[in-house]
């Protein structure tokens, strides 16, 4: 990748990078989306919230829209360090799998229950594909293929499919789990259905 | 099943079963969705528009949802005849598992596409339930056991795992293909993406 491209998460805010008031604004808006929606927020909403001007805000943010991909990405980030420690944590090629992608689910629907507005800024990421959620999806792609990988090396897996087809069709079948809104219709089905599903991927992976 | 209980397509249906006013009423009901919306539709702009009366409608459907799961169970049906034309169409088990939702698949996008607004209609469908959506997943996964069994007869898939089990993760999987909200998400990627997902699942089912 390259240096100058700035990363996804902080693509749109301004001045200084480490300052605790940017962290201040992210809290506020975070509660406000996360009460009142993200649709309805405006940054005078936030500014009013923590006692500064509209143009104090945007001397950090340039705009609501960076404000929510900010939230956006923070999230992500939590959800594929919670995968990354799922992998770290099991043995097998198939735990990891397994471990990997309960972590995320779990996490996600952890985040969505919490903060049931933040399913709006989710929306808008998904719909808008905003970077930090390409990001996301790459990542997530490149660690399941890891993982596949591992296991054709132990001889967990099979070594006969193409590894980019087994990890792009892998995606699309966990999308119904990783998808905040496709999330929510199977809220109901946690942990039961994403283990039957993880179960008939692994079944595909057999040698 | 009973033969006291109404079928699921016609719940909430009143006076005599054929009746050519009833579909009169469907079709102008159909139209009225697809333009405006299920929610913003009353029962009175349908009678407007037919010229009948309200009191008149309600001798045949004792409320708009009951007009809307007529229109709803009309679809399914269609959509569960492609299937069956896909499975009798296929030689191997394979085949008639590709064909059944490939059919599946593209019935419901294009009664997607054709209908707009029926998304809404489909949305409370989901939501709420409704008896024929039920009825509608229920005969698809009895018609993918189905082809399992005979897939298993032919030795053309595995037979360790146990049937209900198998099933049930193959319709889990195949709702984002199935469910037009979430279909909708995903119109981009047809026909491949099914497809690939198809793949992984038949890699799941053999021996």
């Amino acid at each position: 990748m390259s240096t100058i491209e700035p990363a996804p998460s902080s693509v749109g805010q301004r001045g200084p990078a480490e300052h605790d008031l940017r962290d201040q604004i992210i809290q506020a808006a975070r509660a406000h989306f996360s009460r009142f929606g993200y649709g309805k927020t405006t940054v005078a909403d936030v500014a009013k919230a923590i006692g500064f001007s509209k143009a104090y805000i945007y001397k950090f943010f340039d705009s609501k829209q960076a404000i929510g991909q900010t939230i956006c990405a923070q999230c992500l980030d939590k959800i594929v360090a919670a995968g990354e420690a799922g992998i770290a944590d099991g043995r097998s090629a198939s735990e990891k799998f397994r471990r990997f992608f309960n972590s995320i689910i779990m996490t996600t629907a952890e985040l969505a229950l919490e903060e049931e507005l933040l399913y709006e800024v989710a929306a808008h990421a998904a719909e808008e594909r905003w970077p930090s959620v390409v990001a996301y999806l790459e990542r997530a792609e490149t660690l399941v293929k890891e993982i596949i990988f591992f296991g054709r090396e132990t001889g967990e897996f099979e070594r006969k499919t193409p590894i980019d087809e087994t990890s792009e069709a892998i995606m699309l079948v966990m999308q119904s789990f990783m998808n905040p809104l496709m999330l929510k219709q199977n809220l109901k089905g946690l942990p039961e259905n994403p283990a039957k599903v993880i179960n008939l991927i692994l079944r595909s992976l057999a040698p």
